[in-house]
Formats: C-alpha cells, sequence, structure tokens
C-alpha cells in the first residue's frame, strides 16, 4: 500500500493541536479543523484572511445548486446534478495595523497555536505577529457553533498589543462573493442587506435552485469608531480600536445563519417572518448562553458515547476524533438531512450522500443517538418518489435509490455507476432492518418501510432476471461495491442483499398482517401491491443464485471471477497508486483485483449467516486481493479478521482507520474529511476488537485486546440503555447504566446485564 | 424488425429518378443524390434556396474541425475529438423574377423531376416556376463533379421564360457562411476573396485546424449586365438576364476546389502556388472536356463493376446506386483519404472511419480497384505513429488503432467503445492479410504490413491477459463487434481475430527473412523486435482461447454468454426500436440480444476454417438471438444463410441491403448515407448468392440463383484480369476478361479460367 502517516498534530487525548504552522499543511488543517452542528459546517480556515492556499467553505445541510449537464443521447443517463454549494463566508474579518495586514502566509508571527478541543467543540488559535514595523500583536481566536440552536455560531478575537500603544483596525462582516470551487462561480445572489447599529445582516438566494440563507451578525466590542463598507455581495463593518500596550481587547461576534432549503409558499412565508423577527432574537443571544449549552451537549454527548483507549495515545486521540466529527456531522435534529461523503467539511463528492450512510454511518448512530438512526432512514421514505421516479427511468418498476443524491435525485452522472451500482437501493432494506433488529421499532418498520420495502422489492423483480435455463435468479450488468468489477453478472454482494431485501420484505409484510392488519390493508392499497407479486417476490427470493464453491467454501464474487487473470498486487510499484490516476480506466477492471471488499462486506452485514470456517476461507482468499482503494476497506477487514483471530492483521488494517484524515493518508484530506470513514472506525474498535454483533438476536460480544494496547473501553445505546465494555489485559468487564436487565451473548454464552458489574476472562 | 421500406424514386436499371417533389423526403433526397469524388463530396440540395427543412453539404476529404471535449479524470479517455467540417457552398444559387425567389418549398412549381444517372453520375432536376405573378419559368439542372480532376465541378443551370419576355435576376457564387449542423457553428474564417471579369474566388481556412480551402467560380454565360455583392464570407455576381419567350437561357459554372490538409511549410508553399495559378488553370477548365472524362471514367469503371439482376427491377437499380457511391466516395485517387461512415454525404459519424473500411469495403475494393484497397491499407501505415500513441495511453504496447477517426487519433469520447473495442486493430491485420491472399502482393505487405503487424501483436501481447490458471491467454473487458456485450472476457470475435493476428504476424515474419532478408533484418531493427518477442506471441497465438461447445459446435459468443437471460426478441414491441432510443442504456448489456453478428462474422471472414456444419449451428443458435440494430448486420446473415442453403432467408436478409438509403429503411438517410453497408450490399451478392470466398488458397464460387430471379451477373478484377460470372435459370457461367488462366474452385472442384465462357450446372 502506498499510504504513509504524516503525524503533524500534537498527541492529546481530548485535543487536536498544532504547534507552529505549516503552510503545506494549510488546507489539510481547514478540513481538520471543520466545525460542524449538522445544520452547517464551517472548515477551519483563518478568518483574517490567508492568501495562501485555502479553501474558505461554509455550507448548509440541504443547500444546494444544480448543473445541466451534456445530454447524452441514451436513456437512464441523469442531465442534472445537483451539489451542496459553498455559501457566504460569515467569520470574514481582516486584522490591521500599521498598513499592514495579518495574513499567515506573509506576515512574520511566532508561537502559533491552534487547538480543537474535543471536549467542548471549541476551536480556538493564538499567535504573535511581528509586524513590519517592529511591534507586535498578540491574537487569540475562538470559534464555536452552537449544538444546541443550530442556527448560532460565536466568533471572538481578542488582540492585545503587546509593546505599543495605537490604533488597529478590524474589519468585520459577512462575505456572499465566496466563489464555489468545484464550479469557479459564485452561485448566490443578495437580495437584501441590513445594518443596524450593532447588527448586520445579508440575505441570499441561490442562482438557479430558489434558495435562501439569511446571515446575520452582532457585534461586542468597543464601539467608538466604526464605519460600514457594503459591496453588492459583501457588508463589513470596521472598527478603529484603541489599543492599550499589555491590554486586550476583546471582540465577538454573534452569528445567526437561517437557511431555506424548500420553495414552495409556506416555506416562503415561515422563512420571512424568521427574517423579520432576525435581529430581536439574534441580540438575545448571548456568548455565555450558547457556550454553556454547548459545552453541556457536548458533556452529555460524551458520556455516553466515549470510547477509551489505553496504551495507545495515537488512536485515543484519533477515536475521539472520529466520534467527535460524526456528531459534528449529523445528530439527528433535523428530518431531510443528510451525512454528505465528507460531511459539512469540503466539496469534494458534492456533498451528496452515498450508500455509505445505511451501510458504514448508519450502526455508530443506531449504538449512540438511536433517534438520528430513525432520521436517517427517514430521509429514504421522504425520497421514496424520487427514487420510483428513478426506477422508471431506469426501465424498472418500484424504487431505485440513488448512487449519490442530495434530495433525492440521482446525481451521480456516470452511468456505469448510477445504473448497475444496486448498493443504495439493497442498503436501504439493511439500514431499516438493522434499525429495528436492535430497537424492536416495529411502528416505524411499518409507516416508513414496509413501503420502501414493497418498492424496493418490485425494483429488484424487474431489474434481474433468469438464467438462460431459468433455474436462477439474479442480476445481470452490474457493479457491486467493489467498484473494480463493472458489468458483472451474478455479483455475489448484490445477489445476496437482493435476497435478504425480499425476504425482509416477505417477514415484514406477514408480521404487519399480523400485527397491525389496518395498516396492513393501507399499505397494501396504497401500494396496489397484489398476491401475484409477493408470489413471485418469495419465488426470486427462493431461487436466487449465489455463486458459491462447495469445496473451498469461497463465495464467488460474481460469476466468472476466479477465472480472471490474477494480479499480484504487492507487485504493483508504490507510484502506480491510486491506481485511478495510474492506470487507464478500463485496465482497472480486467482482473482479480478488488478496491474494496464485496464478500466480506456482505459477511459482516449478515455475520451470522455465516460459519467461522466460511469467514476464514473467504478472509483468506480475497485479502490479498484488495487494495484498499476505497477508504472503507481496512475496517471491514480488520473487523473480520478480529473475528477469526487474525490479531495482527486486524490491529494493521486498524491502523488506516482512526487517524486517517489527521495523519493525510490519502492525501486528500484538504478536500474535506472522510466523514463516511470516521464511522467505520468507530465500528473497527466496538465491531473489530469488542467484536460486537448486531445482526442475530442477541447483541453479542467477543472482545480481544490488540497486544499493543493495554485495555480500552466502550459505550452503546441499546434498548433505552447505555452498555459500558470495558477490556482490560485479563478481563471483559460490562455495565449497562440503568440495569434494565439486557440479555447478550459474550462469546457466545447468554448474560443478563445489570447495573452490577459483569467480569468475564477474555477468551480469545 | 421495425423496418419497412418507403419506395419512394421511380423504378428504372440506370437511373435513380424522382418525380413530383416530396417535402417531407426533402433531406433523404438531398442524401440520395449526393454527389462525390472521393476528394469532395456535395449534397443533393436545391443550389437555387430551399426555405424548407434541409442540411447543405459540402465536404472534402480531410477537412477537418476539432473540439475538446470535458476531461473525464480517467486517464485513456479522449479529450479532443476530430469531425469533418461543413464547408462552402459553392453551387450557391438564386433565382429571381418579377420580386419572387424560385423556392421550392414556397414557390408553386409542375412537372418536378430530378434524375440521378448512375452511368454517367450526372444529376439533373427541373420543374416549371408558376409566379405568382402569373408567368411560368422552366428551370433545368445538371451538375456533376468531374472524376477526373478532382478539384472540378460543374454546374449548369437553363432557364426558359415560358410565356414571356423579361429580365430574370441569376445570382450566383460562394458562400462561407454555412453553418457545421453538428456544432451549430461556421466553422471557417474566409482570409481571401478575389474577382475577375469572369471569375471569383473565396479562400477559407478552418479556424482551429489551420487547414485551408480555395473555392473558385468561372462563370459562362450572359454577361451584360453584372454586379457582385460580397459580404465577409460571401461573395454572389449578380447577372440580370435578358430572357426572351420560349428561348433558353444557359448558364455554366466551373467550379474549382483547392484544399489544403497539410499544415506544414511545404504543404502551405505548394498551395500558395496552386492559388496563385488557379485563375489560370481555371480558365482552362471547358464543361465539355469535364464531362467526356467523367462519362469516360464512369463507362470504364462500369464495364468492369457492374452487377446485372435479371428479374428484379427494384435491386437492379439498388445494387446500381450501391456500386456507384462506392466508387463516388472512394476509389484510390489519393493516399492518406478515408471511407467516413457516411461517406461524404452528411455530417452523422463526424466523417469518422471505422473497422468498417477493412471489414466492409475493402473486398469491394479488392475485387474493384485493386490500387484503391492498397490506399485504404497504406492509411493505416501513415497513421501507424497515432495507434502506438493510443496504445500508450491505453497502457500497452505496440498500436491499438482507433475505433473513429479522421487523422488516425482515436476521435471516439464513449470510453467504452474506443478503450474496449480491439476490432479496428485486428481489422487492419485482416485487411492486409485479405489483401495480399487475393493480390499476392508481398512487397507492399512486407514494406508497409510488416510494421504494423508486429506493433498490431505487441499490443495484442498486452492488451490480453493469462485466465487465473494461466493455461489460456485472451482478452478481459472487452467489447466485439457485437456492440450489445459490453466489458465482456473471452469474446470470441476479439480472441480469434487476435490470434489470426498473431499467426499471421508469424507468417509474415517469417517469408520475409526468407524472400526479403534486408527488410526483414531493416524491420527488425526497426521495430526492436526480439526473439523473446516474437516466442511470445507464438505462445500467446497457440493458447488463445476460442470459447466452444464441442457438443453442439457453437462458439460462445464471449465467457459467460450461454448463461445470460433470454430474450424473446419477436416479443419485443415494435415501438421499442430503436432500441438505443427506447431502452434504458445498460438494459441492452443485460441479456442474450445481439445488435449485430459476432461469432457469424468471424466465420464469413475465415470461413474456410469452418465446416458447414459448424456454420450451421452457429447460424441457427445465433441468427434468432440478433435484431440487427446495425445496418451491416443482414449482409452477414444473408451471405451466411445461402451458404448453408437456407434460401428464403438468405433473400429476406438480403432485403435490406441494397436499398437501405434509397427507402430510407432506418429513417435517417437524411442525415447521410450508410456507406459500409453500401459495400456490404455488394458482398451480399457476390459472397452470398455468388457464393465467392477468398479466404482460402484458390478463389472459390458456389452461386444459387434466388427463386425471385431469373439470372445475375457480375464481374470482379481478380489478378489484373476481369471475371465475369452469370448466373441464370441452369448454369454458372465464367469468363476472364484476358484469359490468363486463373484457376479458381466452383462448388468446391477446381477449374482454369480461359476466355472461353465456363459452363457449369447450378448445383445448389
Amino acid at each position: 500500500m502506498a499510504k504513509s502517516a504524516d503525524i503533524y498534530y500534537k498527541l492529546d487525548p481530548w485535543k487536536i493541536i498544532e504547534k507552529g504552522f505549516n503552510k503545506e499543511y494549510a488546507k489539510v488543517s481547514e478540513s481538520v479543523f471543520s466545525l460542524g452542528n449538522e445544520y452547517m459546517g464551517t472548515r477551519g480556515s483563518f478568518e483574517e484572511g490567508y492568501s495562501g492556499d485555502s479553501l474558505i467553505g461554509n455550507y448548509f445541510n440541504g443547500i444546494y445548486e444544480a448543473a445541466e449537464l451534456e445530454k447524452s443521447g441514451y436513456k437512464g443517463i441523469i442531465d442534472r446534478t445537483e451539489f451542496i454549494v459553498n455559501s457566504a463566508d460569515w467569520l470574514y474579518t481582516r486584522i490591521e495595523a500599521d498598513g499592514e495586514s495579518a495574513d499567515l502566509n506573509t506576515s512574520a508571527f511566532e508561537d502559533f497555536e491552534r487547538v480543537l478541543d474535543l471536549k467542548s467543540g471549541i476551536l480556538t488559535r493564538s499567535y504573535t505577529w511581528n509586524l513590519r514595523s517592529g511591534k507586535k500583536i498578540k491574537l487569540e481566536f475562538e470559534r464555536f457553533l452552537s449544538m444546541k440552536e443550530a442556527e448560532a455560531a460565536v466568533q471572538r478575537i481578542k488582540i492585545t498589543p503587546v509593546d505599543f500603544t495605537g490604533g488597529i483596525i478590524l474589519s468585520s462582516g459577512i462575505d456572499f462573493t465566496q466563489i464555489h470551487h468545484m464550479t469557479g462561480k459564485s452561485m448566490w445572489n443578495v437580495v437584501d442587506i441590513a445594518s443596524e447599529d450593532t447588527a448586520i445582516s445579508m440575505l441570499g438566494s441561490t442562482v438557479s435552485t430558489d434558495q435562501a440563507l439569511l446571515v446575520s451578525c452582532l457585534f461586542q466590542c468597543d464601539y467608538s469608531s466604526k464605519s460600514d463598507c457594503r459591496e453588492e455581495k459583501k457588508l463589513v463593518r470596521r472598527f478603529v480600536l484603541a489599543a492599550e500596550e499589555g491590554k486586550t481587547l476583546e471582540f465577538t461576534k454573534i452569528i445567526r445563519n437561517i437557511s431555506r432549503k424548500g420553495t414552495g409558499k409556506e416555506d416562503k412565508e415561515a422563512f420571512d417572518k424568521k427574517c423579520q423577527e432576525n435581529f430581536k432574537v439574534l441580540r438575545a443571544l448571548s456568548y455565555e448562553k450558547l457556550k454553556e449549552d454547548t459545552l453541556n451537549w457536548w458533556k452529555n454527548t460524551w458520556e455516553d458515547s466515549d470510547i477509551a483507549i489505553d496504551g495507545d495515545e495515537l488512536n485515543q486521540q484519533g477515536i475521539r476524533y472520529c466520534i467527535f466529527q460524526m456528531h459534528q456531522t449529523y445528530h439527528g435534529a433535523d428530518k431531510g438531512t443528510i451525512i454528505g461523503a465528507k460531511g459539512l467539511t469540503g466539496e469534494a463528492y458534492s456533498g451528496n450522500t452515498f450508500w455509505d450512510t445505511e451501510a458504514y454511518c448508519l450502526p455508530f448512530y443506531i449504538f449512540n443517538n438511536t433517534e438520528a438512526a430513525k432520521h436517517l432512514l427517514e430521509f429514504r421514505y421522504l425520497t421514496l418518489t424520487e427514487a420510483m421516479e428513478r426506477a422508471k427511468e431506469l426501465d424498472c418498476k418500484g424504487a431505485f435509490y440513488p448512487i449519490a443524491t442530495i434530495t433525492g435525485r440521482e446525481c451521480c452522472s456516470l452511468w456505469q455507476h448510477a445504473s448497475l451500482q444496486l448498493q443504495a437501493s439493497t442498503a436501504v432494506a439493511y439500514g431499516y432492518w438493522h434499525y429495528e433488529n436492535i430497537t424492536g421499532d416495529e411502528e416505524f418498520l411499518f409507516n416508513m418501510g414496509l413501503p420502501i420495502l414493497i418498492e424496493l422489492s418490485r425494483m429488484l423483480a424487474t431489474r434481474g432476471d433468469w438464467s438462460a435455463d431459468k433455474t436462477r435468479y439474479g442480476f445481470y450488468g452490474v457493479m457491486g461495491p467493489d467498484e473494480f468489477q463493472m458489468m458483472v453478472n451474478n455479483n455475489c454482494y448484490t445477489n445476496y442483499l437482493g435476497k435478504k431485501t425480499l425476504e425482509y420484505t416477505l417477514d415484514v409484510l406477514n408480521r404487519c398482517s399480523e400485527k397491525a392488519p389496518d395498516r396492513y390493508q393501507e399499505v397494501i392499497k396504497e401500494r396496489g401491491l397484489t398476491a401475484e407479486e409477493v408470489k413471485y417476490f418469495r419465488s426470486i427470493a427462493e431461487h436466487m443464485y449465489i455463486p458459491y464453491e462447495k469445496e473451498t467454501g469461497v463465495f464467488e464474487q460474481h460469476e466468472g471471477y476466479f477465472n480472471l487473470p490474477h494480479v499480484d498486487i504487492d507487485e504493483i510499484p508504490i507510484e502506480e497508486f491510486p491506481l485511478y490516476h495510474h492506470w487507464t480506466y478500463d485496465r482497472i477492471y480486467r482482473n482479480d483485483m478488488l478496491k474494496q471488499p464485496d464478500v466480506l462486506m456482505f459477511m459482516l452485514m449478515y455475520n451470522s449467516d455465516f460459519t467461522e470456517e466460511q469467514l476464514r476461507s473467504n478472509y483468506e482468499y480475497y485479502e490479498p486481493r484488495c487494495i484498499h482503494e476505497s477508504s472503507l476497506s481496512p475496517s471491514v477487514h480488520s473487523i473480520l479478521a478480529s473475528q477469526i483471530g487474525k490479531e495482527e492483521e486486524a490491529y494493521k488494517f486498524f491502523g488506516f482507520a482512526t487517524r486517517m484524515d489527521m495523519d493525510n493518508y490519502n492525501r486528500n484530506t484538504g478536500e474535506g474529511l472522510h466523514t463516511t470513514s470516521i464511522a467505520a472506525a468507530w465500528m473497527n474498535i466496538v465491531y473489530g476488537f469488542g467484536g460486537m454483533r448486531s445482526d442475530g438476536k442477541e447483541l453479542s460480544f467477543a472482545p480481544s485486546l490488540p497486544k499493543e494496547w493495554k485495555g480500552y473501553s466502550f459505550k452503546i445505546h441499546f434498548k433505552e440503555d447505555v452498555l459500558f465494555v470495558r477490556v482490560d489485559g485479563k478481563n471483559v468487564k460490562i455495565t449497562s447504566k440503568k440495569g434494565a436487565g439486557i440479555p447478550v451473548l459474550i462469546y457466545g454464552k447468554p448474560y443478563t446485564l445489570g447495573k452490577e458489574e459483569l467480569v468475564i476472562p477474555i477468551s480469545r
């Protein structure tokens, strides 16, 4: 693997610390120091301006723009795509003294330090600015997004003239001129500007999607000399501050950002009302209260979500950073928000959400924030109509969920992904099934899951086909999650998940008809489901072809995979990675090399369907063929390696997971964080070393301790309780917070968890 | 099949006649009445102007423009494409009387007739124009391109005031404002305009490719009142003609078009010199001489190229039209010219040339114009460098010939075709082999063929791969000529042609080393060919995997094809054709349906490799699976059906061939003629009913007579002689023009052809 870590930040169990500023790392740090609160996200850019390489990015969940694509002339290939849009820079600040502007790219400075405190969500930064005039000014910056009032954020700047008394000019405001970097254009029109004595605001609307964003700032500072500088898309208030040697000036900016996603009349009226009341609400916000609420929010969150690792400072810092970013990105505060592939930290992948949501992120939320998990699944219900439209475009019945989306519409312009990958669809079924398996929430399932399952089954019944001899059903011309095998037949993952989806649909139909007959009748009627259809679902589920070699116990990734030319991946020169850049496009698809696991993936998702022997055979067959060009890949390998007792491999593959972004493994963290990999890191510890399995009838654990660690612990939400699992050199210790008497399996044996600590010797 | 014929033109053995003008058919007729002389082509548009639907198209072989494409970000996908460019309208004319302009879209008219005389290549047209003022003017148009002086063309207009005496205004000139319809833009800058007493000229240059075109006209007419109207890109001379009742005014315009393809200093100097001498040369041209030469050219051509059919007027007219268009499009006058998919009759397929050249067109030239065949093959030699560049882009060694090209560079922007189809490359080897097999021209082979064969073999040795168990060599991730099966492994056609290419390379290397050792040493050195490479070529040829089912004798189109879901093509509703427009793109690729034959194709190309039993088994297996969405498909089926005695099917599939464009079968003749299908129509008769085979050691014939016909005859050039094959109700009669004593097989038995007619009873 042509990957290596740059350990750039200082080690600390609860903080990400940058000591001294390395310009080479400017954009990576902008991503790493991103803040988010699900509603909005802001990259860790220098608010005082930075003339070096930078991506000032401010994103709002669900605020997007669209681009028309060249018409392909072929059916089912999209001609319009949507992307999360970079919006106003609401942290905009400039600091001037003696005619010089603070700019870490050109100014002289010392004692630079930047700290992200994971416990509080507060980002601070400080340095001493050495002016060309010989003077020194100490600058301290603080910012945070409120975790309670999602629209609110705070910026505080402290300015201390170290060795002089005189004027310092601070300009602060709102900048709507920021371009969207992927398109090179500003995607905003400014439709209103307002300014009052202590507050200003700007109202922008997206150029083609008719969404809106009101950004407003309340300034708290020395107001003796101020003036406004108003441009078409920029409003800046200029304060001339009388600074006294050694005395610290404090400047606070309280920001309120109101976004309008909907474009209907009601949405607009509600938004207009909020805008009218905005300054009043804004003035009522206080730094202290916002901070207190945010600290409390994080305190509560960590109390039930922490993972502690004893004896591995790197991964301790890494995993807490992951958990922090997961909660920042999404915590189910709002229905209809999504988890973009880069969260709210960059423009790459267009802010679109992928199957990663259900396959990788959902487990984190199921076990950390059940409500959030539910809301994630609800997004697919809210976009069922779009998925049905898409199915029609693809000559299918039912619902075909998009590979990449913001609003539910397919945004992936590469037909070979958008038309051939069924994994987004089956992952929705998997997500509902997984959620229900843990929560037992049948009401939600019957209300939202069932209509989806019916439409998914319809899609599976029309997208698939019977083999030439009519004995086997399967999917032809598909691409599995392993994107190095394109347009194959009977991809094992696709067929397996298809079978599972159909079986689950039949199961839920059955249960709904028994337990909620009214709802059942309602759904059947609403969906026009016939007995023939249900019979056909059963038939194709029964006849689903799962390529499998009995003698070896190895599933064949797709029909014919075993005959493919073999590539010894260890012989590929390091400089040829990433392969997408160095190998001709089609060459990648002509051999047995995998980008990420297909067979191992479904063997993890439906783990209890397989024997350990099967897991071993398949792991040993596929692992050497996988190059992990997806950041999601190593964790799956680590978890399964752990399960089959390959402790060293498990630890080796874990190495990638918690620090992928902090250490810029993939050399592209500057574009934004690998948010969904962050979720995989959590799984890697809980499912991997913790040996948790959530696909069986009972929750089970089979912890092991990497020899590099002294111990570790994790917490998970389960059935309205919180389980606390600790593993030390000898024992596994489990308690439940409320002592609700939860039945679990540990190393395969049944136990009931109470408040009292259950202590079991590590047996792996 | 959702296709049906519109019999619009009148039947005549030597003419295409349009009686009365149907606007619905305007664009189809523009294509059908196209004239060409390899150097240039002009569509059959109304020169006097037509305000209805029209594509005025004037194309020059090798004069092209380029377009930059969106960068794909993946390696090996092109970001620039080239297309033949529409150029000046040099037939531009307007006829006015009483303030009205002749325009067949808006004017009243009667007695419209348009005739293309296939014997002479002259297009005439006449009608009586009924003016709104009540007057009548008879208009007669004649045009032809010189088949001797390729740069020259003639337009003659006769104007007869039927019932009045008065002024008629005729304007005529050169119009460089014509847009290229595919891009919607004019692709020309006009850099010089000149006018003299009886001649005018305009010099244009292409906007980005720096090519040039000098268009000049010499006017012969009543010059008493003339004036010039000069615009930026248009120069028109206006003649006020004093017309006398019943007296015919004659207007003649002799056109000379000089194009410059090359952009080097020498090219430019030579071109400038030609431009300077242009008016002198132009003035020396005469209508009579140009016409005489052209008539002679066609007379000679028909003498040795005609196919006569007794008892089938439709196909008699059809096949002569095909032969006529083949000679118009290409006759080897110039090296480096190509046969575009639409010849010089439209912009569709960008004027690019495809594998059709070697697979479908070359046989026609081998047996009608050997020199032309040689020049066609030479084009691939002249573009070997570009093919080697392309191979590099695709991570291969050697040469990878483009799927679509004008200058040798790949112009196909669909990676799934440009990267996966090897057929253009192997067709080059096939072409050289076929040419040599008939001509025995080893000198040409050693000089031009051998370097190509070496580089093709190198490509095959690097593009292919060994199966997992290392026992079989083959090509993975390919698309065969049947474009309904994408990214398959071990496509039988590709592997078979690959094997043949390698074997031929080894054979030619061997023969060259024996017969021309100096040339052999030169090539080996120039190409750096090593003994290891040659050994490897032999090894992969020997181990080439040809999927074949012994029990049934059926070749499997690709590994796994037999397991594909079956589509009963008779059950596809007619309104779903063409499938590319009605089925989602990926759906086309998910079953056993064929667009055009793969297995049957190579069984025709290397016919003597197979037993009749094998041909039958494969025909019977594949024919019902083929929807013939390619216009090249039916002829292959017809020829093989003939061979295995399925006479009715042979005739049924032939039905499509000769009249495809005249009857607008594919509903897109308006875009241009299906030039390569025209070639297939010739093959259909000669190889099909005539049962000629040219892949064996001797040329062989096995004629049959469709029961719908009374008889037929065809002529072919062979070994500097011309064979004349006649088939009537009872016998096959063959003579040779020179009586050179050519050995042939007839129904498998050897004969030697002399001047004396050989008469053999039909035995099929």
